[in-house]
Protein backbone atom coordinates (compact mmCIF):
# COMPACT_ATOMS: atom_id res chain seq x y z
CA UNK A 1 0.00 0.00 0.00
CA UNK A 2 1.39 3.75 -1.01
CA UNK A 3 1.29 5.55 2.14
CA UNK A 4 1.35 9.09 2.16
CA UNK A 5 4.74 11.07 4.14
CA UNK A 6 2.65 13.51 5.41
CA UNK A 7 -0.69 14.00 7.05
CA UNK A 8 -2.98 17.04 7.66
CA UNK A 9 -5.72 16.73 10.54
CA UNK A 10 -8.37 18.35 10.87
CA UNK A 11 -10.13 17.42 13.78
CA UNK A 12 -13.35 18.84 13.55
CA UNK A 13 -17.28 18.39 15.16
CA UNK A 14 -15.91 18.74 18.78
CA UNK A 15 -18.90 21.01 19.71
CA UNK A 16 -21.77 19.05 17.68
CA UNK A 17 -20.29 16.03 19.66
CA UNK A 18 -21.07 17.68 22.48
CA UNK A 19 -23.89 19.24 21.74
CA UNK A 20 -25.63 15.84 20.86
CA UNK A 21 -24.81 14.36 24.48
CA UNK A 22 -26.29 17.30 26.19
CA UNK A 23 -23.07 19.18 27.04
CA UNK A 24 -22.17 22.41 26.59
CA UNK A 25 -20.52 22.99 23.24
CA UNK A 26 -17.13 23.78 25.49
CA UNK A 27 -17.16 20.29 26.71
CA UNK A 28 -16.43 18.08 23.14
CA UNK A 29 -12.69 19.80 23.07
CA UNK A 30 -11.58 17.85 26.35
CA UNK A 31 -12.47 14.78 24.40
CA UNK A 32 -10.49 15.21 21.44
CA UNK A 33 -7.24 14.94 22.84
CA UNK A 34 -7.02 11.17 23.33
CA UNK A 35 -8.45 10.82 19.73
CA UNK A 36 -5.16 12.37 19.22
CA UNK A 37 -2.83 10.74 20.77
CA UNK A 38 -4.63 7.23 19.45
CA UNK A 39 -4.14 8.54 16.27
CA UNK A 40 -0.31 9.72 16.53
CA UNK A 41 1.07 6.01 18.35
CA UNK A 42 -0.97 4.49 15.05
CA UNK A 43 0.84 6.54 12.54
CA UNK A 44 3.75 6.46 14.20
CA UNK A 45 3.58 2.69 13.66
CA UNK A 46 2.74 3.21 10.15
CA UNK A 47 5.91 4.97 9.45
CA UNK A 48 4.24 7.57 8.78
CA UNK A 49 7.39 10.67 8.26
CA UNK A 50 5.53 14.06 9.51
CA UNK A 51 1.92 14.89 10.67
CA UNK A 52 0.39 18.20 11.13
CA UNK A 53 -2.48 18.90 13.51
CA UNK A 54 -4.79 21.99 12.93
CA UNK A 55 -5.11 23.20 16.54
CA UNK A 56 -6.97 26.51 16.89
CA UNK A 57 -6.97 29.37 14.61
CA UNK A 58 -7.19 33.29 14.64
CA UNK A 59 -10.63 32.99 13.71
CA UNK A 60 -11.64 30.39 16.39
CA UNK A 61 -10.75 32.71 18.80
CA UNK A 62 -13.33 35.08 18.08
CA UNK A 63 -15.84 32.14 19.85
CA UNK A 64 -16.95 32.84 23.53
CA UNK A 65 -14.42 33.08 25.76
CA UNK A 66 -15.56 30.16 27.56
CA UNK A 67 -14.75 27.52 24.35
CA UNK A 68 -11.67 29.78 23.42
CA UNK A 69 -9.99 28.90 27.19
CA UNK A 70 -11.67 25.11 26.49
CA UNK A 71 -9.47 24.53 23.01
CA UNK A 72 -7.00 26.35 24.39
CA UNK A 73 -6.55 24.14 27.24
CA UNK A 74 -7.16 21.54 25.18
CA UNK A 75 -4.65 22.14 22.68
CA UNK A 76 -1.81 22.70 25.43
CA UNK A 77 -2.76 19.24 27.00
CA UNK A 78 -2.10 17.49 23.78
CA UNK A 79 1.17 19.33 22.84
CA UNK A 80 2.35 18.26 26.31
CA UNK A 81 0.88 14.67 25.75
CA UNK A 82 3.02 14.52 22.81
CA UNK A 83 6.30 15.93 24.32
CA UNK A 84 6.01 12.63 26.24
CA UNK A 85 6.23 10.89 23.39
CA UNK A 86 9.04 10.64 20.51
CA UNK A 87 8.73 13.01 18.58
CA UNK A 88 10.06 15.82 16.95
CA UNK A 89 7.67 18.42 17.64
CA UNK A 90 6.82 22.30 16.25
CA UNK A 91 4.12 24.64 17.58
CA UNK A 92 3.25 27.33 14.66
CA UNK A 93 0.88 30.12 15.01
CA UNK A 94 0.93 33.91 15.56
CA UNK A 95 3.01 34.61 19.11
CA UNK A 96 2.66 38.39 19.24
CA UNK A 97 -1.14 37.93 20.61
CA UNK A 98 -2.77 37.25 23.68
CA UNK A 99 -4.26 34.28 21.91
CA UNK A 100 -1.15 32.15 22.14
CA UNK A 101 -0.61 30.50 25.36
CA UNK A 102 2.75 31.31 26.88
CA UNK A 103 2.89 27.75 28.00
CA UNK A 104 3.38 26.45 24.56
CA UNK A 105 6.01 29.54 23.80
CA UNK A 106 9.21 26.44 24.54
CA UNK A 107 7.74 24.89 21.47
CA UNK A 108 7.82 27.53 19.05
CA UNK A 109 11.50 26.06 18.43
CA UNK A 110 11.24 22.61 16.46
CA UNK A 111 12.78 20.30 19.44
CA UNK A 112 12.92 16.39 19.40
CA UNK A 113 11.41 14.44 22.48
CA UNK A 114 12.38 10.99 23.51
CA UNK A 115 13.96 9.48 20.19
CA UNK A 116 12.69 11.94 18.20
CA UNK A 117 11.65 11.05 14.85
CA UNK A 118 7.94 11.68 13.32
CA UNK A 119 7.89 15.58 12.63
CA UNK A 120 5.03 16.99 14.24
CA UNK A 121 3.49 19.97 13.54
CA UNK A 122 0.38 21.59 15.54
CA UNK A 123 -0.86 24.87 14.57
CA UNK A 124 -2.06 27.35 17.38
CA UNK A 125 -3.22 30.77 17.15
CA UNK A 126 -2.70 30.00 13.14
CA UNK A 127 -4.41 31.87 10.38
CA UNK A 128 -3.62 31.54 6.79
CA UNK A 129 -2.91 35.60 6.43
CA UNK A 130 -0.01 35.05 9.01
CA UNK A 131 1.49 32.64 7.19
CA UNK A 132 1.36 33.91 3.97
CA UNK A 133 2.36 37.73 4.89
CA UNK A 134 -1.52 39.09 3.99
CA UNK A 135 -3.20 41.95 6.11
CA UNK A 136 -6.32 39.93 7.77
CA UNK A 137 -9.19 41.77 5.51
CA UNK A 138 -12.83 40.20 6.09
CA UNK A 139 -13.94 41.53 2.51
CA UNK A 140 -14.55 38.96 -0.28
CA UNK A 141 -11.74 40.87 -2.22
CA UNK A 142 -8.46 38.81 -2.27
CA UNK A 143 -5.86 39.85 0.68
CA UNK A 144 -3.64 42.79 0.44
CA UNK A 145 -0.17 42.29 1.30
CA UNK A 146 1.52 43.68 4.43
CA UNK A 147 3.85 45.94 3.88
CA UNK A 148 5.62 44.88 7.23
CA UNK A 149 6.14 41.33 5.65
CA UNK A 150 7.55 39.92 2.92
CA UNK A 151 6.31 36.54 0.70
CA UNK A 152 8.16 33.95 3.15
CA UNK A 153 5.61 31.62 4.34
CA UNK A 154 6.24 31.46 8.56
CA UNK A 155 5.53 27.69 7.76
CA UNK A 156 8.37 27.15 5.59
CA UNK A 157 9.47 24.48 8.01
CA UNK A 158 6.11 22.45 6.98
CA UNK A 159 6.81 20.54 3.76
CA UNK A 160 3.78 19.52 1.19
CA UNK A 161 1.32 17.64 2.51
CA UNK A 162 -0.28 14.14 0.46
CA UNK A 163 -3.38 13.63 2.51
CA UNK A 164 -5.62 15.84 4.66
CA UNK A 165 -7.95 13.96 6.55
CA UNK A 166 -11.01 16.04 8.13
CA UNK A 167 -13.69 14.63 10.80
CA UNK A 168 -17.34 16.39 11.02
CA UNK A 169 -18.03 16.05 7.58
CA UNK A 170 -17.46 19.44 5.97
CA UNK A 171 -15.39 19.48 2.54
CA UNK A 172 -13.29 22.49 2.85
CA UNK A 173 -9.81 23.46 4.23
CA UNK A 174 -11.26 26.08 5.99
CA UNK A 175 -7.74 28.03 5.70
CA UNK A 176 -5.44 25.16 6.68
CA UNK A 177 -1.83 25.50 5.52
CA UNK A 178 -3.00 26.66 1.88
CA UNK A 179 0.38 26.52 0.20
CA UNK A 180 1.27 23.11 1.84
CA UNK A 181 -2.28 21.56 0.67
CA UNK A 182 -1.96 22.87 -2.71
CA UNK A 183 -1.96 18.92 -4.35
CA UNK A 184 -3.35 17.35 -0.97
CA UNK A 185 -5.91 14.49 -1.27
CA UNK A 186 -8.78 15.23 0.71
CA UNK A 187 -10.60 12.86 2.84
CA UNK A 188 -13.46 13.45 4.59
CA UNK A 189 -14.80 11.48 7.53
CA UNK A 190 -18.52 12.23 8.66
CA UNK A 191 -18.31 11.16 12.06
CA UNK A 192 -17.54 14.01 14.87
CA UNK A 193 -13.64 13.94 16.18
CA UNK A 194 -14.12 12.72 19.29
CA UNK A 195 -15.94 9.44 17.43
CA UNK A 196 -12.39 8.83 16.28
CA UNK A 197 -11.95 5.26 15.35
CA UNK A 198 -8.84 3.73 13.62
CA UNK A 199 -10.59 2.37 10.48
CA UNK A 200 -11.11 6.29 10.00
CA UNK A 201 -7.67 6.19 9.51
CA UNK A 202 -7.36 2.76 7.61
CA UNK A 203 -10.47 3.94 5.07
CA UNK A 204 -8.29 7.10 4.39
CA UNK A 205 -5.40 5.39 3.81
CA UNK A 206 -6.74 2.76 1.43
CA UNK A 207 -8.47 5.67 -0.35
CA UNK A 208 -5.27 7.24 -0.82
CA UNK A 209 -3.71 4.39 -1.50
CA UNK A 210 -5.92 4.36 -4.78
CA UNK A 211 -5.30 8.03 -5.86
CA UNK A 212 -2.81 8.84 -8.56
CA UNK A 213 -0.45 11.34 -7.84
CA UNK A 214 0.34 14.10 -10.33
CA UNK A 215 1.23 17.24 -8.75
CA UNK A 216 -0.94 19.31 -10.71
CA UNK A 217 0.57 17.33 -14.14
CA UNK B 1 -31.87 28.02 -1.38
CA UNK B 2 -28.23 29.72 -0.33
CA UNK B 3 -26.63 30.49 -3.33
CA UNK B 4 -22.70 30.83 -3.78
CA UNK B 5 -21.49 34.35 -5.23
CA UNK B 6 -18.53 33.11 -6.61
CA UNK B 7 -18.06 29.61 -7.66
CA UNK B 8 -14.62 28.00 -9.27
CA UNK B 9 -15.13 25.19 -11.93
CA UNK B 10 -12.07 22.41 -11.94
CA UNK B 11 -13.43 20.65 -15.23
CA UNK B 12 -11.04 17.20 -14.91
CA UNK B 13 -11.66 13.98 -16.89
CA UNK B 14 -11.08 14.80 -20.16
CA UNK B 15 -8.41 12.46 -20.89
CA UNK B 16 -10.00 9.35 -18.77
CA UNK B 17 -13.09 10.07 -20.54
CA UNK B 18 -11.22 9.93 -24.30
CA UNK B 19 -9.66 7.20 -23.09
CA UNK B 20 -13.30 5.52 -21.99
CA UNK B 21 -13.94 5.64 -25.65
CA UNK B 22 -10.93 4.23 -27.44
CA UNK B 23 -10.44 7.84 -28.42
CA UNK B 24 -6.43 9.48 -27.77
CA UNK B 25 -6.36 11.52 -24.83
CA UNK B 26 -6.04 14.56 -26.24
CA UNK B 27 -9.73 14.17 -28.16
CA UNK B 28 -10.92 14.69 -25.12
CA UNK B 29 -10.32 18.17 -24.38
CA UNK B 30 -12.51 19.26 -27.58
CA UNK B 31 -15.57 17.67 -25.86
CA UNK B 32 -15.00 20.67 -22.75
CA UNK B 33 -16.04 23.50 -24.56
CA UNK B 34 -19.51 22.84 -24.79
CA UNK B 35 -20.14 21.94 -21.32
CA UNK B 36 -18.38 24.72 -20.19
CA UNK B 37 -21.14 26.67 -22.17
CA UNK B 38 -23.90 25.19 -20.56
CA UNK B 39 -22.45 25.72 -17.55
CA UNK B 40 -22.09 29.09 -18.14
CA UNK B 41 -25.52 30.02 -19.30
CA UNK B 42 -27.25 27.96 -16.08
CA UNK B 43 -25.62 29.92 -13.79
CA UNK B 44 -26.21 33.12 -15.61
CA UNK B 45 -29.74 32.22 -15.18
CA UNK B 46 -28.82 31.58 -11.58
CA UNK B 47 -27.51 35.00 -11.12
CA UNK B 48 -24.01 33.58 -9.98
CA UNK B 49 -22.44 36.74 -9.74
CA UNK B 50 -18.84 35.28 -10.74
CA UNK B 51 -17.01 31.95 -12.20
CA UNK B 52 -13.56 30.93 -11.94
CA UNK B 53 -12.52 28.36 -14.59
CA UNK B 54 -9.57 25.92 -14.51
CA UNK B 55 -8.21 25.94 -17.77
CA UNK B 56 -4.84 24.80 -18.01
CA UNK B 57 -1.73 25.39 -15.80
CA UNK B 58 2.00 25.90 -15.90
CA UNK B 59 2.56 22.48 -14.71
CA UNK B 60 -0.15 21.07 -17.57
CA UNK B 61 1.95 22.04 -20.16
CA UNK B 62 4.48 19.48 -19.46
CA UNK B 63 2.75 16.71 -20.65
CA UNK B 64 2.99 15.55 -24.60
CA UNK B 65 2.93 18.20 -26.76
CA UNK B 66 -0.33 17.05 -29.25
CA UNK B 67 -2.31 17.37 -25.27
CA UNK B 68 -0.56 20.60 -25.06
CA UNK B 69 -2.06 21.81 -28.28
CA UNK B 70 -5.41 20.16 -27.74
CA UNK B 71 -6.19 21.86 -24.67
CA UNK B 72 -4.48 25.15 -25.56
CA UNK B 73 -6.86 24.94 -28.87
CA UNK B 74 -10.18 24.18 -26.24
CA UNK B 75 -9.29 27.02 -23.78
CA UNK B 76 -8.43 29.43 -27.10
CA UNK B 77 -12.29 28.49 -28.32
CA UNK B 78 -13.90 28.57 -24.94
CA UNK B 79 -13.00 31.91 -24.28
CA UNK B 80 -13.84 33.27 -27.93
CA UNK B 81 -17.33 31.73 -27.29
CA UNK B 82 -17.44 33.36 -23.54
CA UNK B 83 -16.64 36.64 -25.32
CA UNK B 84 -19.74 36.55 -27.55
CA UNK B 85 -22.09 36.63 -24.56
CA UNK B 86 -22.63 38.75 -21.76
CA UNK B 87 -19.90 38.56 -19.40
CA UNK B 88 -16.71 40.60 -17.66
CA UNK B 89 -14.42 38.17 -18.88
CA UNK B 90 -10.38 38.05 -17.84
CA UNK B 91 -7.97 35.62 -18.58
CA UNK B 92 -5.48 34.91 -16.09
CA UNK B 93 -1.86 33.15 -16.08
CA UNK B 94 2.04 33.59 -16.54
CA UNK B 95 1.86 35.61 -20.27
CA UNK B 96 5.41 35.50 -19.81
CA UNK B 97 5.54 32.50 -21.60
CA UNK B 98 5.57 30.95 -24.93
CA UNK B 99 3.09 28.04 -23.84
CA UNK B 100 0.54 31.01 -23.08
CA UNK B 101 -1.26 31.42 -26.26
CA UNK B 102 -0.76 34.62 -28.37
CA UNK B 103 -4.64 34.68 -29.24
CA UNK B 104 -5.71 35.16 -25.50
CA UNK B 105 -3.52 38.18 -24.80
CA UNK B 106 -5.94 40.44 -25.86
CA UNK B 107 -8.59 39.44 -23.06
CA UNK B 108 -6.02 39.77 -20.14
CA UNK B 109 -6.93 43.29 -18.88
CA UNK B 110 -10.97 42.96 -17.88
CA UNK B 111 -13.60 43.60 -20.39
CA UNK B 112 -17.43 43.64 -20.64
CA UNK B 113 -18.52 41.40 -23.68
CA UNK B 114 -21.96 42.16 -24.52
CA UNK B 115 -24.08 43.57 -21.48
CA UNK B 116 -21.32 42.54 -19.16
CA UNK B 117 -22.90 40.98 -16.25
CA UNK B 118 -21.39 37.86 -14.76
CA UNK B 119 -17.57 38.18 -14.26
CA UNK B 120 -15.53 35.20 -15.29
CA UNK B 121 -12.27 34.49 -14.46
CA UNK B 122 -10.70 31.98 -16.96
CA UNK B 123 -7.29 30.60 -15.69
CA UNK B 124 -4.77 29.85 -19.01
CA UNK B 125 -0.88 28.74 -17.98
CA UNK B 126 -1.75 29.43 -14.30
CA UNK B 127 0.11 28.30 -11.64
CA UNK B 128 -0.05 28.65 -7.73
CA UNK B 129 3.29 29.64 -7.51
CA UNK B 130 2.85 32.16 -10.13
CA UNK B 131 -0.07 33.46 -8.18
CA UNK B 132 1.64 34.13 -5.30
CA UNK B 133 5.27 34.85 -6.11
CA UNK B 134 6.82 31.67 -5.24
CA UNK B 135 9.52 30.51 -7.08
CA UNK B 136 8.85 26.90 -8.81
CA UNK B 137 10.29 24.05 -6.95
CA UNK B 138 9.50 20.47 -7.45
CA UNK B 139 10.97 19.32 -3.97
CA UNK B 140 8.68 18.43 -0.86
CA UNK B 141 9.99 21.80 0.82
CA UNK B 142 7.39 24.57 1.43
CA UNK B 143 8.34 26.76 -1.28
CA UNK B 144 10.76 30.00 -1.47
CA UNK B 145 9.52 33.34 -2.16
CA UNK B 146 10.94 34.84 -5.38
CA UNK B 147 13.52 37.97 -4.89
CA UNK B 148 12.46 39.40 -7.93
CA UNK B 149 7.99 39.47 -6.68
CA UNK B 150 6.19 40.80 -3.77
CA UNK B 151 4.17 39.11 -1.56
CA UNK B 152 1.01 40.72 -3.79
CA UNK B 153 -1.43 37.89 -5.58
CA UNK B 154 -1.51 38.04 -9.32
CA UNK B 155 -5.11 37.18 -9.57
CA UNK B 156 -6.05 40.16 -6.64
CA UNK B 157 -8.85 40.96 -9.28
CA UNK B 158 -10.70 37.51 -8.06
CA UNK B 159 -12.80 37.04 -4.92
CA UNK B 160 -13.28 34.42 -2.48
CA UNK B 161 -14.80 31.91 -3.78
CA UNK B 162 -17.73 30.26 -2.09
CA UNK B 163 -18.08 26.71 -3.59
CA UNK B 164 -15.37 24.58 -6.03
CA UNK B 165 -17.35 22.21 -8.17
CA UNK B 166 -14.49 19.53 -9.67
CA UNK B 167 -15.48 16.80 -11.95
CA UNK B 168 -13.72 13.63 -13.03
CA UNK B 169 -13.54 11.80 -9.60
CA UNK B 170 -10.69 13.71 -7.09
CA UNK B 171 -10.89 14.93 -3.96
CA UNK B 172 -8.05 17.70 -4.60
CA UNK B 173 -7.72 21.28 -5.20
CA UNK B 174 -4.26 20.76 -7.69
CA UNK B 175 -3.32 24.10 -7.33
CA UNK B 176 -6.31 25.69 -7.96
CA UNK B 177 -6.27 29.66 -6.71
CA UNK B 178 -5.04 28.36 -2.80
CA UNK B 179 -5.97 31.87 -1.37
CA UNK B 180 -9.30 32.53 -3.03
CA UNK B 181 -9.90 28.59 -2.07
CA UNK B 182 -9.12 28.77 1.65
CA UNK B 183 -12.67 29.09 3.01
CA UNK B 184 -14.23 26.97 -0.20
CA UNK B 185 -16.32 24.00 0.38
CA UNK B 186 -15.60 21.44 -2.19
CA UNK B 187 -18.07 19.39 -4.01
CA UNK B 188 -16.72 16.34 -6.55
CA UNK B 189 -18.79 15.31 -9.13
CA UNK B 190 -17.05 11.43 -10.02
CA UNK B 191 -18.66 12.25 -13.74
CA UNK B 192 -16.14 13.12 -16.11
CA UNK B 193 -16.64 16.49 -17.09
CA UNK B 194 -17.43 15.99 -21.02
CA UNK B 195 -20.20 14.04 -19.21
CA UNK B 196 -21.72 17.46 -17.68
CA UNK B 197 -24.87 17.05 -16.90
CA UNK B 198 -27.44 20.45 -15.55
CA UNK B 199 -27.79 18.11 -12.85
CA UNK B 200 -24.31 17.75 -11.51
CA UNK B 201 -24.52 21.41 -10.56
CA UNK B 202 -28.00 21.20 -9.42
CA UNK B 203 -26.89 18.58 -6.77
CA UNK B 204 -24.21 20.73 -5.77
CA UNK B 205 -26.17 24.01 -4.97
CA UNK B 206 -28.51 21.77 -3.25
CA UNK B 207 -25.46 20.40 -1.22
CA UNK B 208 -24.05 23.99 -0.70
CA UNK B 209 -27.25 25.00 0.37
CA UNK B 210 -27.19 22.95 3.30
CA UNK B 211 -23.91 24.04 4.46
CA UNK B 212 -23.19 26.56 7.21
CA UNK B 213 -20.85 29.35 6.57
CA UNK B 214 -18.06 30.03 8.75
CA UNK B 215 -15.31 31.47 6.99
CA UNK B 216 -13.05 29.76 9.74
CA UNK B 217 -14.95 31.58 12.86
Amino acid sequence: MRLPKHIGIIPDGNRRWALDRGMEKKDGYRHGISPGMTLYHMCRELGIEEMSFYGFTVDNTKRPSTQRQAFTKACVAAVEELSKEDASLLVLGNTQSPMFPPELLPYTRRHDFGAGGMRINFLVNYSWEWDMGFKPDNSRKAPAASAAIGPVLRTADVSRIDLVIRWGGRRRLSGFLPVQSVYSDIYVVDDYWPDFRKEHVEAALKWYSDQDVTLGG
